[in-house]
Formats: structure tokens, sequence, C-alpha cells
């Protein structure tokens, strides 16, 4: 940690020794410099926040925004009794590598950057003739590919991609697509529980007159509950919250399937190889941890799956944030030219997340090792087709089950922790969700306050 | 034209000396200087596509995409023959004042600008109980309510905000937080012919089981076609694609109404004072040109409303991108600055859009004033509060009538005209829509086209 802080502190003075001087020289100068050098970033830049806090640049108050439980101007103060937020998933886990390496993909946009609905380079997937919005920038289609083509995660080739105001919208998009050809509608929508609870709550929100919630995957399909001809079975794997890998649950040529592969990357799980489904999807937020942006992609190997799917996108929100897709194609490009140019270990990025996680997760399981009272998921090494190794378990989320109590996310928080309880997907109260790709002094406070619970346990045997 | 390009080269120039100054000044030195300075403003700044066309930083290839009708490496050359589109809405009218005057609403992001899923400097609107989701920067909140404010379009005080992608994904929204009070569902979702297309479209994609498309708002209306408390009422005034400004058709305490007020906002028409409806939405493509950034908003005066919409905007995409909310921000900040802050008259936006659109419009009135064979609407010269004086038309679209012939689309095709044909808003193909709001030299070849056909007709006769 010391080390890591260091070098950055070390970036941060070098960077703005290289702002103050490039000020002098506007500030010396009557031409109509972009007076944006000094707001958007020296100031920024130049605060520490007690590497606490990060300052954004969005307004005239360049105050800290402080990590959670800390406080003060320069984020200085540690809150006594604090809660620690386990709940949400931010994936500010890579903030410190983009703020180590990411210098290449910061973006400027000049005010008139791409007013337009359409942008006239068109990609390779085509346009929908009913309404003919290209709303992709090209160069993102591109890097995505390419992006997928190094990791080897999935197969590109004869796949259209849809882009979506993070994969969330794609989700809906294709069951909407999906749904079309159910013999009865409304149709169900299903899950391995636990799930992701925002599938539910999307669901229940669209009231869809062609599909609705229909639970637990394994419950429906062992009473039969649905024809399955009408269902869209949604399977997040690495699954979210409990990281398992697991198959459908319907089968066949028929079975209609959404595969969430938001956590197949390779900082959470291994890469066994270059998956080939109808549909698939995947998010900015979990790639290179860029949450804020909304972007996501669906690589769709049916064409009038394809269609669907962006007409739903077209009509819903008329396409997707240019800033977001610029902004999304020089990170990934970033990510790639840490892979391609002989670059250094360091600017790797999945070499970076894999190793924090990884990290991370053996201080989770050397604190649960001792207890009886509680139990984290089992998660195996595993050959990395990316890393080309055996790698240890990185997952996204620990998924604890309390052996004794019934109400674990009582106990927790208990203890100062505040993590998702286990209704919360589908599952039995007995479980709690914790995020582990939060910022680092987040999860050591996590890990302090989890440390300090299991203790007790220990102390009262 | 000469004069507002001379003046567009001048300041392209300045800046690029500038940009060179700089870019010696980081050559020269072994800091690690953000090499973005070069890529992101150096040849974009400098490529002029001969006033026909723009370059955009988005990838390596850094070459000019022209203007509709206009090709070449330097978009130099006028396509012989060439449809001209006058059919999408782009709102590129404002590019060149952006151009001119956008220099502080130009924005940068460094790589690790808010990666997080909500933003923790909280605005005035609450977050929802069940989804504690802050997705909204304070600044850009602050802001709109400070645009409305100057310009005296709506009451902002005791309403509260929804932000969107787009104002389309604010329909959605509304549609589904007041169909839920419907008595009978699905219920039906009804607009005065002609109407903005897209409505419909979406109301048919969403296929909700909570609204239907109900059609023209009249019609249904007289044939007393629905219980009118399971009514929904659109309602854009100005209206999309005539431009006209009516009345709701469902009258009434209980009578739901979306009033999508895109279009009232100075440039293209007379502000009559401060609205103060339920349910109001706005689009940042209409109020800055910016499209492509999908931003809307929605003002609010019930809670309920509010965070039912709140959390339709949460599921379907968590928020809206960050990125796009600060260039926004900075954008609208820009338009405020122009008018509080003694700025010279040329850097007002409304300003500069009224008079362009005014004057184009006149061509347009001019070149028909001739004809017998096309009629466009009408449109009277009104006070206008922010202006504070009679203002004569600038509306966004031409809605022609073609007098004789019935297929208008056709004709106009035939004179190299794509216009968007009446059936698309639900009226007559006697009719066609002209779109008024795309760049000078865009207008200019249709206005050109337009004048011929009429000035056939007039030789004909």
């Amino acid at each position: 940690m010391a080390a890591r802080e260091m070098i950055l502190s070390a970036a941060v003075c070098l960077c703005s020794i290289a702002a103050v001087r490039l000020m002098d020289l506007y500030w010396d100068s009557p031409s109509p410099g972009p007076h944006w050098m000094e707001r958007e970033s020296g100031p920024a830049l130049r605060a520490s926040c007690s590497g606490h806090g990060r300052v954004f640049n969005d307004g005239s108050d360049l105050a800290c925004e402080c990590s959670d439980c800390y406080t003060g101007v320069n984020c200085s103060e540690l809150q006594h009794g604090c809660m620690v937020d386990a709940d949400a998933g931010d994936p500010t886990f890579l903030e410190p590598f983009w703020m180590e390496h990411g210098a290449d993909a910061g973006v400027f946009m000049p005010s008139w950057y791409r007013m337009g609905y359409s942008v006239k380079k068109k990609g390779s997937s085509p346009a929908h003739k009913e309404l003919p919005l290209v709303y992709v920038i090209k160069e993102l289609e591109d890097s995505i590919r390419e992006l997928h083509e190094l990791v080897g995660n999935a197969v590109v080739k004869d796949k259209y991609l849809v882009l979506g105001t993070g994969s969330m919208q794609l989700v809906a998009a294709a069951l909407n697509a999906l749904s079309d050809s159910f013999p009865e509608k409304p149709g169900a929508v299903v899950t391995r529980a636990p799930y992701y609870m925002i599938y539910k709550l999307q669901v229940d929100v669209l009231s869809s007159s062609k599909f609705q919630w229909g639970g637990d995957a394994v419950a429906a399909f062992e009473k039969k509950a649905f024809d399955p001809s009408s269902v869209v079975e949604l399977l997040a794997a690495p699954n979210n919250p409990d990281t398992s890998i697991l198959e459908p649950v319907y089968k066949g040529t028929n079975a209609k399937i959404i595969h969430d592969k938001a956590y197949y990357w390779p900082h959470y799980t291994a890469i066994a190889g270059a998956l080939d489904e109808d549909v698939m999807l995947f998010s900015l937020s979990k790639t290179t941890g860029h949450a804020g942006s909304r972007i996501g992609w669906a690589l769709v190997r049916d064409i009038e799956v394809y269609k669907k799917m962006f007409m739903y996108i077209a009509v819903s929100t008329i396409g997707v944030s240019r800033e977001s897709q610029l902004r999304a194609h020089r990170l990934i490009k970033s990510v790639l030219d840490g892979y391609q140019n002989g670059g250094s270990h360091k600017a790797r990025m999945f070499d970076f997340g894999y190793h924090t996680l990884q990290s991370r997760w053996q201080t989770l399981a050397e604190i649960f090792k001792a207890s009886t009272r509680f139990s984290i998921q089992k998660v195996d090494s595993q050959h990395c087709s990316f890393f080309k190794k055996e790698v240890s378990p990185s997952p996204a989320y620990a998924w604890i089950r309390c052996e004794q109590e019934e109400d674990c996310h009582s106990i927790f928080a208990a203890a100062g922790i505040n993590g998702r309880p286990g209704r919360a997907f589908g599952a039995s109260n007995r479980y709690i969700r914790l995020c582990m790709i939060k910022r680092d002094d987040e999860f050591e406070l996590l890990a302090g306050k989890l440390q300090a619970l299991v203790d007790t346990e220990l102390t009262n045997e």
C-alpha cells in the first residue's frame, strides 16, 4: 500500500509541475487559450484528499469526495462507529490503476463534439431500415471486438453488436426481442436463485404484456410451472451474488437464454475459453470499472434478434451517449495498448485487477478459516487461458452464510457492516453479500470489521 | 455567411498557434505531460474541411465527416444530383455558435473520473428508498433549474427533477408512472395528430401491460373510445411536426397529461410565460443542440410520480451517463454565462439560435409565397417574454401541404429532397415535414432545391 501511494504521489507531483508550467505559458499569453486546463486537471490532480477521497471537476467547489467512513475537508478523519458500506457494487478497485496508468485514456471534448443524433461513419453492424439511426461510434465497436479477441472470452466473429446504456438496458432489449416468439403471452423470465435483484425489479417495473417474473429457474423447471417455449432464462456466470458458474436450467435448441457475462473477465474469474452463445451481455462497469459511464454491449448471433434489440435501444433512449462512447473507446484502447505494445507488467489492467482481488480474497479466506459461525462460498483455483496458468480465486463478491443465526444481515449490521441481505437475491436471509470491488481503504475497513467479528466468535467459544 | 466563416477561421488559427506553442513545451520537456493535447484538439481544430465538415477526435483516422451532399477528403466536392436530407432532426444549426463561443464548455475527463454507480454529493431531489442510487450530478441539476429561471419558460420551484437518457426515456417513465392509477389496464396513450412518430413506435415496442397506443387524441375523445381516467395524453407544444401550440384534448383535474416542452425555448418559439404543469419534459438536444449526449429532464410536481419515474430510470439504465451530465452542465453553464455576466450579444445562444432560424423561416416563406401547389404552416409573430419584444416566427420544422397531389413525399423526392412523409406522423401523405435545424450549408442546399421546385411550378403555369 505505502509503495503504491508513494508512486501515485510522485506521479501527481510531476503532473502538477507540468500543469503549472503550462499555465504559466497561458497566463503570459494573450492567446485565447483553453482555460479549462487549470480548472480541469490542476487542482483535481494536486489534491490528495489524504489518500481517502477524490476531487472531481464537476462544478465550482472542487471539494474532496471522501471514501466511505472518511470525513473532513481533506478526508483525513476516520468516523468512529461508522457503518462500512459493502452493499453497493461500485467497481472502484480499478481507480488506482487508472490514476497511475490512464493518462492516455483521459479525453477532451470540445463543446461542438458530435451534436447530431447519428454518426456518419458506420460500423459493421447494420442500421435498422425503419429507423435509420447510426448511434455507435465505429471506433468503439472495433475496440470492443479487439478486446474480446485479446482476452479470448467470447467469439465475436459473425456476431452483431448492440450497444446499450449499460447492460441492464440490454437485458430489457433482449427480453423484449426473445419474448416475441412466445406462444403464450405473458411468458416467464426465470433465473437461478440467488440472482441479481435488479433483474426482478426491472421485469416488475417494465410491466410488459409479453413477459412476467417467473422466479427461480430450478424451481420453475422442476414444477413445470411454464411452457418451456414461453420462457427466457437469464444466466449470469460468474453469478452475482454467489460467483458460481453454472449451466442453464432450460436446455435444448429452442431454449432462450440470455448469457450475462459481466463478470467473465480475467480479474474476476479464470477464462475457460471463448464463449459462442446466441446472446451474450457485457458491461464497461465491470470490464474497466467505469460504472458511471453506463456502457454495455450485447453480442448477438441472429440478425432478427439483433434488429429487435437495436430497435428497443433506438426507441427507448435514441441510442447511447456519445461522450460515454468516446471515453469507453479510449479506456478500452488503453487496456489493449497495455498488452499489445510491449507495455510493462504494471500497465496491464487485468493483471492489476486480478492481483488486487486475489489478495483481497486471500485476506477474507484467512479471516473466515477459523470461523464455524460463518462460511464463505467455495471458489476453486482453475486454469485461465488468458493468464496461461492456474489462477487462485479472485471473486467480486463474498457470499456468506450464517451457520447459526437466521438473520445474517442483522449480525453484520451489529458488527458495523452493511451488506446486501439474501432475500434481495431471492435467497434465504441466512446469506449476505459483501462487495469486494470497492476502493482499497474501503476494503481495509471491511476486512478490519470482519476480523473483529470473527475474533469475537473465537473469544466467546 | 462569409463574415462568420472568417471569424471562425481566425479563431481556429489563434487556437492552433496556442496549441502548437503548448506542444513545443511538451516536446522539449521530459515530464509525463498529457499527450492528448495534440490528439484531442490540435488536428481537429486545424482542419477546416472546406467549411463543409468536421473532424471528431474519436479514433486514429482524423478524417473529415462531411455535411450532407459534400464529399472528398476535405469535403470540398458537392455531389451532383445528391438527395438533400431534410428528414432527420439533427439540431446542428447551433454548431457554429459552440465553435465560436464554446471554449469554456469544452470538458476534460481524466480516466478515473466518476467510476462509481452513485455520486456522493446529493442534489435537492430525494433518492429512492428501495434503490438508494444517486445518479444526478448536483451541479447539473442546479444549472438546469437556473436556466429555466433565466428563460422563464417553466416554474421549477416545488418541482422534482428526474434526469433521463434523453427525453424519450422520460416519456416511457412518465407513461409507466401515470398509468399505474388506470382503473382499466391496458389504458390508452393518445396524442393530437400529426404527432412525433417515435411516441407511437416506443409505445408499440415497449408492449406494456398497462398502456397501448390509442392514436389521435381528438378522434379518441370525440368517439369516446376510452374511459378518460384510463388515458394519458402526450402533448407536444410547440408540436413536432407542425409547430402548433394547442391545449390538451382531455381536460379536468383528473386528466393525465405529459407536456413535452422540448421546443419551448426562445430560439424556436415566443415564450409566453413560465409553465407550471404537473409533468413537463425537456431535452438538451433541442436546448443547446447536443442530441448525441442523450440528456433529458422532467419537472414533476407530485412526489409519488417522481418516485416512480426515478425508479423506472434506475432499473432501465441504472441512471444516466456521468460524462454526458458533466458536459451538459458545462454547456448550460456557458449559456447562462452568456446572459448573466454582461457578455456580448454574440455570445448569447438563444439570440444566435433565434436569428438563425428566423432568417431561415423568412427564406422559406419567401420561396413558398408565390406557390399555389404547396403551402406551409401559418406561424404568427408573438410577444416573447424572454426577448421582451414581439418576435417573428422561427420554427424548427416546415410542415408543408401539397395542395394538388396526394403523395407529397414523392414530389419532393423527385426534386432531390428527402423529407419525412405525413403518414409517419399519423397524418395524410399530402403533408411532408422538412427539418430546418441542420447546418447552414445543408439548409442552403435545401433552400436551393425548394426554390427550383417552386420555380418549375411557376414556369409551368
